[in-house]
Formats: structure tokens, C-alpha cells, sequence
């Protein structure tokens, strides 16, 4: 097991101001907690605050409700929102596809070899194809077929799913759906999308074709959190590839594909790891490893 | 399908001198065979050439044997071998493993979905771990368990699989045991091994380990063909990745999964599109794209 | 001196049609030219051939002249434009700047070592503050201010800078003028500017403001052939840095400054080379090195 | 003016212990200082800790010599090494060369416009080549030539003139030269060298050469504090290129210059920036940017 999955994570944001540090780092020497890893950042134009930490507690016993407990009063203080995270936690997750299946054969090796610490509830999908992956590891696989006239409806039934699961992230892995803005924003912060291409450049259908039509030089993908918008979400993680005259569009969505997975993976084992922080402003801070 | 695999190629090699590339484009023309894509090249330190060409041809029914045989007399003037791969041709393989799966699933990833022209005829183990991957892929799987004493009887199963499947190329996908020199001859220019340092740097055992202790800020892939000494034969392709210190080796070891997948890929389509020739003085030249 | 500067180099293109490979190869064998490296490429697209061929005479004398006058008739066939490109040729160029240095500065020292084999005839600027750098490398500076009013005039003065120094190059090395539509036609294949972003991401003003505000995690810099619009010209290369929250725009500019002369200066030997060709579609093929 | 520039540094280090964060966040704290950004590790393997904060003082007035010593006693407790650098801070530089002039020219550049807060005090060489450089920078250039036999007379003119300039840090930019033991364990932790391999890889000499017989598909260059053994010392940052069949040795030497620059001036600003920390076991902890 990595050095991240062994050890407890403390995260926490607030507004920026004074002493916000001390008040995270005094506590756990307090509870005699013993920091491996700190990373904090202030932001000057938000003006937001941000904190991760990994330890270990010292003690053999360590009470982590007490622990929470105990620093909420002194979060209040601060406007504090703060996150325990145990060793080896794994976060439920609903993996959302249609018909392309590069991005979730990749978590699901992730997943299976527990190389990404997710605990997949379900896979949810407007077409049946991915069905047959989906059974071999053993995960429910709800085909919700969409149409214009029923996307209201599909949308409930996507979200009934999450709900049942306790889903505490959606991975939009190649889901060439938009999203309602109503659906957008009930999983604001809690979902992740992979588009293919260095957004904000080449939003919408085809990015490949727009790129290759302009003639650029390296193809990209960005993985971010969905908005009302849903090519423009705040951005976690984007990759770049080289590419040359002699990639045709086909060809371009074929080398993008290791690229979208890679980027895609890293976002989302981020996330899991609390190293992503969103900002008022719509930007994130990612503590990357 | 993308751009090459809907190309003939045609590849030759031969001892440097004038009029190589001469002799097969006047050729190509005199055939009707219309060139896309060419590149050749010549080297200076080992006095050889290469060279490799994407064509259609112009007329409705080609006939492949009827142009080998044509050009054999021509060839034969400048000790010229070559090949010549119809478009869609899917070569036969064996691939190798131990107990990781990840080059393995990647592989069979690439496989399923046709991005790598291969017919994958058999895996080949010493272990039995991957059998259900093969098994979901309706892929046979062979356990040859090997010890000190029975290496060779064991190498002599793994070389009846490959004649018997008529495997054109052998990947290494993880096999964690040395071939035996005359394995390795046997194999020569056909089979592939992934090596997880950049070769020849931190070659053998637990190159992750020695990474780690020299404090590396990058950590490498390398693809390679086999020859006696199982890290030292020609280099095809290679792969790195940046670390830093909250890596320790079994991070490390994670972290690399990527890239050596990525890197075996890349060296195995490489391979598979004819991109890669082998010069006289252990070196690769590749066409990459 | 490396390899490309040491050879002849012919390169020629034309629109596509069976036979451009074997008119060009056949004629240096019938000259009894040496090749060492070819690569053509025939673009599906825009139905369009290129070739770029490096090889050596075999005879002691080689009339350049002469040669290009008895492939003439032959290229006619083929509506072919091809050129001739001794070792060691150093192409004349004019730079343009503003203020800032960066660019300048890396051009002259490849200029001054050699590695960029170019004779810097002039640097054009419309501020007086990059004049010492000029003179310390004994090259003409020269200064005309710019106004909304003297543009016209301004453009005649360069203009006449470019003709009279027989300039068939001209690097706009962070100019940070639009130039008017006429001077961009007039210019149009010889004239290469470098914006500081991932065209045509970020295009305008202030581009590493622009990709802060979006929260990107790369920023990067396009090389590419003036047009009528300055930032839309064919691409010839780009080049990508990772950054994270911790850069702010004053960051971001201080670390785009690396990438944009990097990419500038490979754009340049790569248009020295002769390695790239303009397309109809406003495309570009390189063959990079 | 960056983000770093304007901030006050805060850096400590000692063996791992509980309650090394809370000593240093909690002193900030009452000295009333803002905590723009921090970062701590503590290092399973060598048992070491260390930190580093960027703050600015909320207070007008900063008396950072009050500061140091109220912190004293409290960093005596846990055998704590603190350093205070203030904004702007300029360290005092020597730069020793041979003939290759890239680095320097590099250095001096970024120098020149203030992106490397370095004061160079001289630059020292056994050869003259790159007097005419230093003078147009107004630096004082010191030419002591080299034998066997005065090698270590020469050391010692070199050692008196880092004396009498006060540098703090010595760069080695490409000087050909092996120190002797007694030098280098004078300058341990204090000199950073460009080694243009990927160490341990081709240490020594030529290394481009030993990489080009290798056939390697990536070339690099690794920075590093200088110890006992000069190719083997503690690395800082490492950079790397991609290079093919076509680059014969003198085109990979021309291909490693930019890389060689990029990584040394890239480990130089880290050093500057106090981001380099080295663990007992010769490691570093890099906290980059």
C-alpha cells in the first residue's frame, strides 16, 4: 500500500485571515497527532484558505469522532469546513459512460487492483454496450436510454441511483450527455468530467476534428468538475500529447485516448485523496503528488 | 481505422549504397502504387538502410505475391530484404506474463477494441493469477510453473506454444524470469521485453529500489527487443515520468505502471506497423509516429 | 557542425498525383546524389504533395545550377516548386521586437554559436530599449516608433529594412504590434511570430492573464506563420508547462518565458531546414527533428 | 515581481520528531505572521523533517533579528537549522565555467532581467573563451589555467576568490574540471554542478557518446550538489528530451544544450528560493514550483 493510503488525511478551507494554520497544526499536536506531510496555500485573489495534512496519531487508540468533535468549535471560529479522511477509506462512486469504453476500462483496473481507492456502486450509461465489462467485475450496470422527451426523466432515474448508492462522486468517464443545469448543480463539487481537449479551447462536439482543422500540434484532454456549464468546470488535471501532420482526425482520437484516461485517472485519484480544494472564484488548488 | 491500418506497407533494408531508395520507389511507380507516406534512412556508423512506405494501390486487384516476386530479382541486386504487410494484416502473438496484470490488461485493452493489429493466439505463465483475464478475453492461457531445475523443459513448452500458434512476435508484458541464452537467440528481433528503469540505467532486479536510494527527480520505462543479455538488446521505445521526495519506492512502483504500459504500447505498435528496424550495431531505427 | 548543416537539402511540393516520390528520387540517382534521410508525405485533405530529401554528390564537383536547371522541365510536369539548399546556408533574417527580450536574446545566442544557422541582417523595433543587446552582437538597430497615426509609415520603413537587407525571413520574436493586413500578405510564409499561448486557445492580449482566469494547468506557446489575422496563422510548433495554483500571472509570464523561446527557436531551425511546408488549408507539415 | 520574490522565506530542518510544525507555525502565529504558503515533510527513511513557509509580517515594522533570536531557543529544543531570507533577498554567486558557453549565457540572462535573484560576484575559468561575455555583463572574470601539477594552487586561487566575494553558492555551468576531495566537501551542499546524462546513468565523460551507443530514445541532464564524487552528488532537478535514430552524437549534444540550461537554471532558482533541503541519507526534498 502507497504512503497517501496509509496514513489519516486532515483537509480543511476558509476564508483567508490570520492564524488559520495554527489553529489546524496547534490542534493535532494537541491530540498527538504526528504529521508526515503539510501542504497549505492562501489564496491572494479568492482570498480563501486551504489545508491538507497526513499523519499518523500516536496514540494506539485513536477516537477520530472525538477528534472531530473536539476541533469543531475551534473551526467555528475560523468559518472552518474540515474533512477526516481514515486510512484505506474508499469513496463510493457511480461511474456515468455511453458508448466509448477506454476511460472505464481504466478505472476499473484502477479499482480492481485497488490502485484507486473507490468503492464503484454503480455504472450508469444511456446504451447497453459497456454492460458485458461491467458483469465481469461484478458491478450493477443500469442502462437509462435517453432521448430528448425523456431526459428529465432519465436524469431522475441517474439520480435515484446515486442517491440509493450514497454515491459521493459521479465520474462522467467519456458520458457524452449534457447534463441539466438542475442535475449540474445537485452534483456541483461531486462530479467529474474528462473532455477532450484543452479547455477552454475546442469546447463542444468534435474537439479532435476542431483541433486537427486548425492544425495544432499537441491534442490535450482536461478532466474538471461539472458546472451549469459543462465543458467549463474547474479544472483538476489536463494532459498534453504531441501530434504531427500526419494524424488525421481518426488518428487524433486514437492517440488522445491513452491521454483522456491518464488524465482522467489522475483527477479522480486526486479528488479521492483530497488534494483538490475549490475556490470561490471557480479555480482549484491541487496539493499534486 | 486509422490512417495506417488501412495503409499497405512496404519496408526494405539493405547495406548502404547509392540507388536504395531508388531502386524500390522507380519500382512502386513502375506498379502502380500510390505513396502516402515515405521515410528512409541511412546510417553512417553502421552502414545501413532502411526504409518504409504507406501506399494504396492504384488499381482495382493487386496482386501482393506477384509484386514480391518482381521485385525479389531487384532486392537481390542490393542484398535487400523486404516486407510487404496488407492493410488490416493482424500479427500473431504470444504474450508473456508473471503475476502483474497491468501491461497485460492494457495490452488486451488495445487488443479487444482493435487499436493493436494483433491475434493474440496464446498468454503464457509462470503463474496462474492471470488466467481469468485471459479467460474474459476467450484468450487460451498456458501455466508453465518454472523452477532452477526445470527452466529449460519449461522454455521448451513456451517454444512449442510459439511454433505451434505460429506467433510472429512474443511480448514480455512482466515476465519476471531471465531467458536463457539460447531462448533469447531463438527469439531474437522477435520478442519484446518491458523494463521498468531507463535502460541501461538501474538494470536487474528492483529497479525502483535503486532509483529510490540514488534520489532520482524522474523515473523511466524502456521497450526493448531481447537479445542475450535480457536489459541490454535494442532499444525501441522509452517512457519517463517525474518524482519527487514524498515517493518511496512502493510509490514509486505505482507511479511507473503508467509508463511502462504506455512505453510497451507504443513499442509494440511500433513494431506492428513495420516502423521499427534493427541496425547491424544494436540500435533501432523508429518511425515513430 | 551537426548532421542537417553538413548535407545538401532539396525539398519541393506539389499538388497530389502517382509518380512525385519517383520524379524527385530518380533524378538524384541519375545525378548521383547520395541520400541519407527522405520523407514525403501526400495529404489527403488538401490533396497536396511534400518532399524533403537530404543527401551528399557522390562527385567531387557538384553544379548546383546546373541540376536545378535540369530538374526544371521535369517539375513542370508535376507543377512542382522545389528548392535546392546548400550545407552551411545561412539564411538571411530580420527580427523584430518590442520590449521585451526573452526571445531576442535566445535567438542571438543560437545565432552567435552557430546552432541556428541564420545571418541576422537586422532587428527592427519600435522601442529604442533592446539597442545594446544589438550592438554587443555588432548588429543594426533600428528604431521606429509606432503610433496609431505613423503605422502606415512605420510599416514602410520596416518594410524597407526587410527588402533592402534581402531578409527571406522575418521573426517576430514578441512584437507586440498587429500588423496591417497588407504587411501580413506581403509577409505571408516568411514571417514567424510566437504568441504565448496554446492557439488558438487564448488568442488577443494577455494571454497568461486569460489562462489564469480560467484556472488552466498548462499554459503554452504557439510558433506559427504570420496571416491577415496575427494570431491565426498555420501552426508550426508548440510547446507546454505545467503550473499549478501557486502561479499567478506575473508567475505564469515569468515561466511561459522558457516555452516561448524554446518553441520560437525550433520553429526557426525548423523553417532553416527546410522541414516545413505550408499546405493550401493553412496547415503545415513538419518533419521534425 | 513574483510571488516568491516578495515573499519573507521561512526554512528549517532537523531529525523527525512530534511537534516539529507546531513549533514553527505556532512562533508565526505570535510574531503575527501571514502564512502565504507552506510546506513540510518528514522522511520515513533518514528520520529527517523539514519545512518551508512563505509569510509576510502583519505588523509595518519586521525586526527579522529579534525574530532569529526569540526563535533560537525553541529551535534548540528539537535541533532545529532555521534560515529567515527576506524579499528580494539577491544571494551572493560564483559561476565557473570551461569553454561551453550555454549555461552561462543562460545564467547570465536571467540574471540580467532579475528572474534569478542571484548577485554574481565573479565567474571564474581555466580557460579565457568567455571573458568578452562577462565583461559585457560588467563581471569580473578570473582565468586560471589548469594543469595536473597546479591544480591544487589553482583551487586555491578559486577557493580565495568565493572567500573574498562572499558567495554563498558556487555554480558549476559545464566547468570540465574534477575538484579535488578537499574542494568539494569545502563546498558540500554549496555548489550545484550540470551533469548532461540522466545520473547515474553515463556518468563521466562524454556521456552524449555513451548514450548514442546505447541507443537511447531519451537524452537528460541532471543538476546537483557537488560531494566527494563529482557526477554522483545529491540531485536537485533532472530534465529530459526525446531523441531518435537521427541524432548522431554531435546532434545530441546540440539537442542537450537547452536542456542542460533549463535544468541547471531551474535547480540555481530552487536553491535560491530555499526549496532544496538535503536529508542525511543524500537525498533532497524539493518543494518546486
Amino acid at each position: 500500500m502507497s504512503r497517501t493510503h496509509s496514513s489519516w488525511i486532515f483537509t480543511a478551507q476558509c476564508p483567508s485571515r490570520i492564524g488559520t494554520v495554527d489553529v489546524v497544526t496547534r490542534f493535532l499536536r494537541e491530540e498527538n497527532c504526528y504529521i508526515t506531510e503539510l501542504n497549505s496555500f492562501d489564496d491572494r485573489d479568492s482570498q480563501g484558505f486551504v489545508i491538507r495534512v497526513e499523519f499518523r496519531p500516536e496514540a494506539p487508540e485513536f477516537d477520530s469522532n472525538a477528534f472531530q468533535q473536539r476541533f469543531s468549535s475551534r473551526a467555528a471560529e475560523f468559518d472552518m469546513q474540515f474533512e477526516l479522511t481514515a486510512p484505506g477509506t474508499r469513496m463510493p462512486v457511480v461511474i456515468m459512460v455511453s458508448k466509448s469504453d477506454h476511460c472505464l476500462n481504466d478505472l476499473l483496473y484502477r479499482y480492481r487492483t485497488g490502485q484507486l481507492s473507490i468503492d464503484i456502486r454503480a455504472i450508469v450509461s444511456n446504451h447497453p454496450d459497456l454492460e458485458p465489462l461491467a458483469a465481469w467485475h461484478n458491478l450493477p450496470y443500469h442502462h437509462f436510454p435517453i432521448t430528448a422527451e425523456t431526459k428529465a426523466e432519465q436524469e431522475a432515474q441517474v439520480w435515484q441511483v446515486i442517491e440509493e448508492t450514497g454515491a459521493e462522486l459521479v465520474v462522467l468517464a467519456r458520458y457524452m450527455q449534457v447534463l441539466s443545469t438542475d442535475m449540474c448543480s445537485k452534483l456541483s463539487g461531486k462530479a467529474i468530467n474528462i473532455h477532450h481537449s484543452l479547455l477552454p479551447g475546442f469546447k463542444g462536439a468534435r474537439p479532435y476534428h476542431q483541433a486537427y482543422d486548425k492544425g495544432v500540434k499537441l491534442v490535450g484532454a482536461t478532466a474538471h468538475y461539472i458546472n451549469d456549464d459543462l465543458d467549463e468546470g474547474p479544472i483538476i488535471a489536463q494532459g498534453v500529447e504531441a501530434v504531427d501532420h500526419t494524424h488525421y482526425p481518426e488518428d487524433l482520437i486514437e492517440k488522445g485516448r491513452d491521454i483522456e484516461c491518464l488524465t482522467l485517472a489522475r483527477a479522480v485519484s486526486y479528488h479521492i485523496e483530497r488534494r483538490v480544494f475549490l475556490l470561490q472564484k471557480g479555480k482549484t488548488v491541487v496539493f499534486a503528488s
